[in-house]
């Protein structure tokens, strides 16, 4: 039986970058306070967490001093210590949700196939690989192209690499370089995710978003997918067999491949709220964040039912060297109807760097839109606003 | 053409309660940050603040200190010192919205409804009243009961004093103890509010509210409200008179009664967001707080469309004296799909003292519900959750 106080219980947060920002945002009305360890100085969660301890997402002193603070500790980004966290969840008792295991397993790229897969997860063929002699391997068993990745440490594309032709091999390797996997490259129909969250002896969906990729990094989410209803179901159903292999309460982004064929093969998952699941601060009765904070406190989740269709827009940097962070004719996303901004407070642009999201909703005066009527409506409202300051504002 | 920044523009509030906890938690999104002053430390805005200066919403060098952090200077309560602030924009150039003298002139209510009245919108009948003769004689003019209102320092319905018959005239002049003013009662059939907001060359209204008040303090919002298309049409059309009278940008919060015979009168007006628009945050396409900071800084209004129908509750200290804050059986309404804890982190539960609401939207198992049953639904979930702990948790 849950009693509110105040101060509320205080999650403590391993980063605190946008992830960290939406989800202070979605923690305040629940009465629920964040302390936040960052390396950045006023980092993007500052702002609405009661402190920010400045450290490095591996800083153990720092995450013991994050436990001391906290009800329950919980992550952001993968790059959280999970040694680290599962010695002092050992030491104070505090409760980490995810579970480290679960960010050990995810963390080596391997390893989570390799688990997945035994645990009946449908996954594209994947091997180990040490030598260019093992990428020509898969590549005579898979066909050409396979996709390389390095095992750990890949974000946002970072890490992997198409390998066309066996002749490709070895620079493909040293364009890795470190402990690498070879993935039989999927000739998807459409990329899709489902944002999923384990409770404490419950579990939930959201409804299925169409992922949009340019230069491996994440551009559109078109919720729902505008795939058929059985596809949908099955990707629903891969991700609640991904949750059952998971260990800890959270939420967690599951990356799917929808193939020609309308097979749904797992690509990636992330231990935390994702990029793709944006769309539910708005358009979900539940936000992803809000069900993090939730799930993380072992408090009953949130209904996932969608509210109305949407498209979330990433906003890039689209500058060409890091500069400071100015987004001009941001007007024009203010006065759409329908048109709802997230700034995420970051003090630099850098090339292609998450700076902020757009969602498009139908909005008052366009009644019904189509997808694609949406998507265009977001795709213009991003091309409209920049952070090149010698750019001409679009009208 | 507004270009974004980070730090984003700040804006100063004076006062950081709940109100202002909100509209932080609007701002965040849009990259503006608030710095606040208020009294109590740790006060509910201050987790969503970048800062919070400690001291009183008259104390001038504490405004002063607001003015030289902020691009724009806003209040959440109107006991901020209108002379102060005026002194301050003048000498700072910061500005101020709404602006002061709209503070004054609703500071005191007989200079407020003069002044409303003369630009013609309709009120009830009243006068400013001296003695306890004065009192008799606007009885003799209007009939019994009458309304006797301090002009100044009213707050959730303190300061107001029904007086029944001419024999209580000495009796209620003591108990307002100050300048005063009577009010013919108005024998209404709703209490009705509109959300109003100015902006740079623009306007906009929300659809009414109707309101329920027990022992003159807010207990339950219902919108739309449960009128004629023809009254709710009036009474956003009031609500616009009301603002073309208001100087300065922001939102209003415009309380109005619904005659038996479907008249509109002004009840009084709040130059802040106002408790009967918190439906907003969940039930329309932009909340009343997004509002505020658009408005305050002089971008574009968003839409104010309703997306579902809505009952909002208070929860109110049910507590017979001061203790601190725990509400328990909160599982009640964070089960509940389509209920909305707001929880404002007071560390105090005072008698009848504000201390969350939630909002109930139609949810995902329920279809369409009528108000009535939203209403109960509403009821239920505030009678199932206590501050005292000697109750017996619902079950």
């Amino acid at each position: 039986m849950t009693t509110l106080h105040t101060p509320g219980p205080t999650l403590g947060v391993v980063g605190g970058g946008q992830l960290g920002r939406m989800l202070g945002e979605a923690a305040t009305p629940l009465g629920v306070e964040l302390v936040v360890l960052d390396p950045t100085p006023d980092c993007p969660a500052s702002i609405v967490a009661r402190d920010q301890l400045v450290g490095d997402f591996d800083d153990e002193a720092g995450i013991k001093r994050l436990a001391e603070r906290a009800d329950a500790l919980t992550f952001e980004i993968e790059l959280a210590d999970q040694d680290a966290l599962e010695r002092i969840r050992e030491e104070t008792g505090v409760p980490v949700h995810p579970h480290p295991s679960t960010l050990r397993l995810i963390h080596d790229k391997l390893v989570q196939k390799r688990h997945l897969a035994d645990a009946g997860v449908p996954v594209p063929p994947f091997r180990a690989v040490e030598t260019a002699a093992d990428i020509r391997g898969a590549i005579d068993e898979y066909g050409a192209p396979v996709m390389l990745k390095a095992r750990t440490g890949g974000y946002d594309g970072r890490g992997n690499v198409p390998v066309e032709s066996k002749a490709d091999a070895e620079a493909a390797l040293e364009a890795v370089a470190g402990p690498a996997m070879v993935e039989s490259f999927v000739d998807f129909e459409r990329e899709l995710s489902v944002i999923a969250v384990e409770g404490d002896d419950e579990s939930a969906t959201f409804p299925v978003g169409e992922n949009v990729h340019e230069a491996e990094i994440l551009r559109e989410t078109i919720v729902p997918a505008r795939s058929s209803d059985d596809v949908l179901d099955r990707a629903r159903a891969v991700a609640e067999d991904v949750l059952a292999v998971m260990d800890g309460r959270g939420v967690y982004g599951i990356e799917l491949f929808e193939t020609k064929g309308g097979e749904i093969l797992l690509n990636e998952i992330a231990p935390r709220p994702h990029n793709s699941g944006h769309w539910t601060i708005e358009g979900a009765r539940t936000s992803q964040f809000e069900q993090h904070v939730r799930a993380v406190l072992g408090w009953p989740l949130g209904p996932t039912d969608q509210l109305e269709p949407t498209v979330t827009t990433n906003l890039l940097g689209d500058v060409d060297e890091p500069r400071p962070a100015a987004l001009a004719n941001v007007d024009r996303v203010l006065e759409h109807p329908g048109a709802h901004l997230h700034w995420y407070g970051k003090r630099e642009a850098r090339p292609l760097r998450k700076m902020g999201h757009v969602t498009v909703t139908a909005g008052e005066r366009s009644g019904d839109l189509s997808q694609k009527a949406l998507l265009e409506r977001a795709r213009s409202l991003r091309e409209a606003v920049t952070f090149r300051d010698d750019a001409t504002p679009a009208e």
